[in-house]
């Protein structure tokens, strides 16, 4: 906790106003964004929400936690101190947690949810460490470090967890109306991401760049989601699964590099690129992955955080490469471990930092779907509780539910 | 985007952070605002949802190159910048056609609202560029160049495009869930309005003037929209469609002297009778076009938009006339034509001020009508898809839509 | 309203846009959170979300004129100046009378409503101001004189007014839907909370020990939640209507003293706590007022404001008086009528502002059930028209419902 206010409050609201604004759009994104996002199976609403809320309180004081372990003050003291920046870094470790739940949604109770969250913490936060602080990579919105992590962690806990019944299930599901709270979920997801990758980001100018970039790669997605679900849907219709998740592809494909995009086409360029691929994902590779080999994907994460995290990572390997100079001191922060006028003689030149960049996708992608393989088999084994086959996709079996639940959601599958 | 961070970014990040939450705001209003007030259609759920976001998205990026070719810097330069402030104009300029939008909903296919997407932003840019930079007129929130072009346009629009199937369609009504998910998208207007009106305001006493006066003008619309329309309905019963729109005129009606008004009696006052205008035009004025001119207007925009901004645009002739001399250095910002000590001899008095508002009313009442109408037409046009008949105010044709959508919605019409 | 602008703007901004976007959420919490989080009975969601709209524009309205009687300005010019804390203190107000509608939920007419707002603004100004100008105590987020006087307001107003129809009325209860737009408001509830217990916390460092305090207070009210409600469940199965209000428990409960603790694991604990008798509340203690005594208590409001609002009065008693003396400078706004070097010698000692918290809360407690009593009295008087006793919980006699209404709400009771 913050002591003594010695110094002048006026001066010193400047740095908390700045993250203020921004940590609370995180935090819409955490339990409003995620939480509705998930609401769209039609029986699975109140988990939905209520369990998006349990894991992110869960990982939040999990993370402060582990993280004060790792911080230099509990070596030099013995105890942590926690800051805003720290309940920042808390709501990133839930949004990694989060993204593994949307793969497994509906197919774990919530012992097994929090679970998952118990181990995937420490490992995603140790991963964390490796590739800022000893790699010294630039991910400004955490799209390696979070979005691909979360993703392959909870693609390959699923495969680990995978069951036949998961794959064609009467439960699996929207209605009219679940398909619309969905899009309150996405909706302010979008609205706060740039919020997201900005928050971290530091000086001024590349905070501004990131909100800038985001939005301008958003736009991107967005385009390219209607564009493409029209195009390949076989009635030219539009899909609302894709399209409350697809127009978001460009959040997560800018995040690494977007305090650092100088030119607005290329933000666009790589929106564009993500939404084509998620839609492309959502209407053939989940399809393919669950019957081929038996990879079931509930809210399709591999096609809004897996897949455009690994975009995400690529462009931050092409951008480093090719660097404008036109940064001037605020580079010393993009990158801190290249040698300038800034950072002394002691760093790397700028190809190693790419380099750098590339390894540390390498590394979260190994590490995550390790690490994911041996919690979805843990996960599975016989002394834990696992769903009954009747009640996977349904708040039957954990929540008092009203009268009308069983009628306005048992409806013959679509 | 912003390049080189050589100053020190505690100081720079103030302007930032400033606009940046009006900003975030601005955006709940464009995205989650207008979005969910337009789901109250008991069929149109999943179009206004998307379509309201593909418009803003195509109006933002649509608005950047638009405004950047109008730019000093594209005219030296060859090329142009973004800032934030351009993203904030982007949204302003977004509003515009979200709410010419709100006139059509239902009636044009997805195609249809893109093309008067792409006609209306230059048009609504030029005119923009013309009363503020050359009439020099004060309009802090954009309720003359924004709210009154585009409910006018669409109005104009709307009446070209008229077709006799609208007047009573049997999609076009409310479900009891409908009307509660539109109140979403009401509130966080109601609550965002502030920052809508403020945000271009400087200096800070213009800005938080602006932030008052727009809270109490609301507080006097809401009052007026329970008192007035429990008044004129034959059964004393409160109507959702009224409450959930008129609420929010006193947004409007205050939204060009925001940033002058001293009084809070008087911005009271502003915003009860543009609620008492409100209510009524829903009660009797809107039904009255539709049955003798065919003028259908879906939202009842006139009502929320309309009446109210042009409320907005005498009121602002009105103050102008009779400045109170109490705004020091500020007022070169808010009347930046006019002759000050701080603006120099070279402007003109507070009398020329007041036409100067006129004028631009008129110009943006007239230059609206004319485009809408040519739009109409243009968009009636035989080669252009339709919408059919039976599918007016529906999400069947261009949707795909889960199975309980036809029972849910396509019961006996009110 | 703020007149002149002679300070250079961007210096002046920053105690502006510090309070603004606290002041915002602040708003969220009021219109979107106590507005949603009502909508939870199925049969009264046009209601809470329009009366809660309506209650809380009268209650801003009405505390800026009674707050305005009482500032120094008014009695030295015989007028009174708007400033943003003005709003501020007036969203404060509008979640006292919001608080006591959430235990007359369904109860009253909306005149009733009205009236209750009426006399209960003024009642609370008077001992908010007893309690803060002349007791001097701490009450950060206003959990004594806000969320304590709400409750018990409410609670002695609905014994006074309590009716056997009330107890097992086949409208009350939920359906699916209407639970899960209830999470809209308890989630932006959650999210919002740290402001609601920072915006009035001067200076920097008492601030943002006041959003983290509540921070982790809220993640133990919500492990709480979840723990203690599976375990008192009889199927050990989790209860929505207990998750969208316990969990928000410990927001209440760390109020007064958020912006004084220093240790996390107390903030920790008080959450926990808090969130644990918050379940247990309505698990045993609301059934049992009801069918002992005839209390009725739509919302549970006892348990989310009433208990906990007291577990923060006491713990700011056990806070104070042991002082840690780590505050520097920043003791002086904690306490401002200790003896500190910062205050001089006229001030008293700690052990002296330990009694005042508790005299300042039983003045509370007693004021607000003396009040809500004769409110209680005044409103069941024959000449005010009463809700029908079919129709209580029920939108029908005052809203226009769309034609889905009946079928949709009026199913069997659960």
């Amino acid at each position: 906790m913050p002591e003594k206010g010695e110094n002048n409050a006026e001066e010193d609201s400047i740095p908390f106003t700045k993250i203020y604004s921004m940590y609370q759009d995180t935090h819409v994104m955490i339990f409003i964004g995620f939480g509705f996002l998930m609401t769209f199976l039609r029986r699975y609403g109140f988990s939905a929400l209520s369990l998006n809320l349990l894991l992110a309180v869960i990982s939040i004081e999990w993370s402060l936690i582990v993280r004060g372990f790792f911080s230099d003050h509990f070596r030099d003291h013995g105890k942590f101190a926690i800051k805003l920046e720290s309940l920042l870094s808390a709501d990133f470790s839930a949004a990694v947690v989060l993204i593994s739940m949307g793969v497994m949604l509906g197919k774990f109770t919530p012992m097994q949810y929090i679970l998952m969250t118990v181990i995937e913490i420490p490992v995603a936060v140790v991963i964390e460490w490796i590739v800022i602080s000893k790699l010294k990579i630039n991910d400004a919105g955490g799209s390696i470090i979070l979005h691909t992590f979360g993703a392959y962690f909870g693609l390959a806990c699923s495969w680990a967890f995978r069951k036949p019944i998961q794959r064609t299930h009467k439960h699996e599901g929207s209605i009219y109306h679940s398909d619309q709270l969905a899009m309150i979920g996405s909706i302010f997801l979008w609205i706060c991401w740039p919020s997201f990758n900005a928050a971290t980001s530091d000086p001024q100018d590349g905070r501004e760049r990131a909100v800038l970039n985001t939005v301008i790669s958003l736009v991107g997605s967005t385009i390219a989601t209607f564009l493409v679900s029209q195009a390949v849907d076989h009635q030219r219709k539009f899909d609302m699964v894709t399209i409350a998740n697809s127009t978001l592809a460009g959040g997560v494909a800018i995040g690494t590099v977007a305090n650092v995009v100088l030119t607005p086409v290329f933000s666009l360029l790589i929106g564009f690129i993500a939404g084509t691929v998620s839609v492309i994902g959502y209407k053939f590779l989940t399809p393919y992955l669950t019957n081929r080999f038996g990879l079931h994907d509930t809210c399709g994460v591999h096609n809004l955080h897996g897949m455009p995290g690994l975009i995400a990572g690529i462009s931050s390997v092409l951008v480093v490469v090719n660097p404008e100079g036109k940064y001037g001191n605020s580079i010393a922060e993009l990158y801190d471990g290249v040698r300038t006028t800034m950072n002394g003689e002691s760093g790397f030149v700028y190809g190693v930092q790419a380099i750098h960049q590339l390894i540390a996708l390498l590394i979260v992608v190994c590490a995550s779907i390790v690490a994911g393989l041996l919690t979805g088999f843990f996960l599975r084994l016989r002394f834990i509780r696992q769903i009954r086959d009747d009640e996977h996709f349904s708040d039957a079996d954990f929540f008092e539910t009203p009268h009308d639940f069983e009628i306005l959601t048992n409806g013959k599958s679509e």
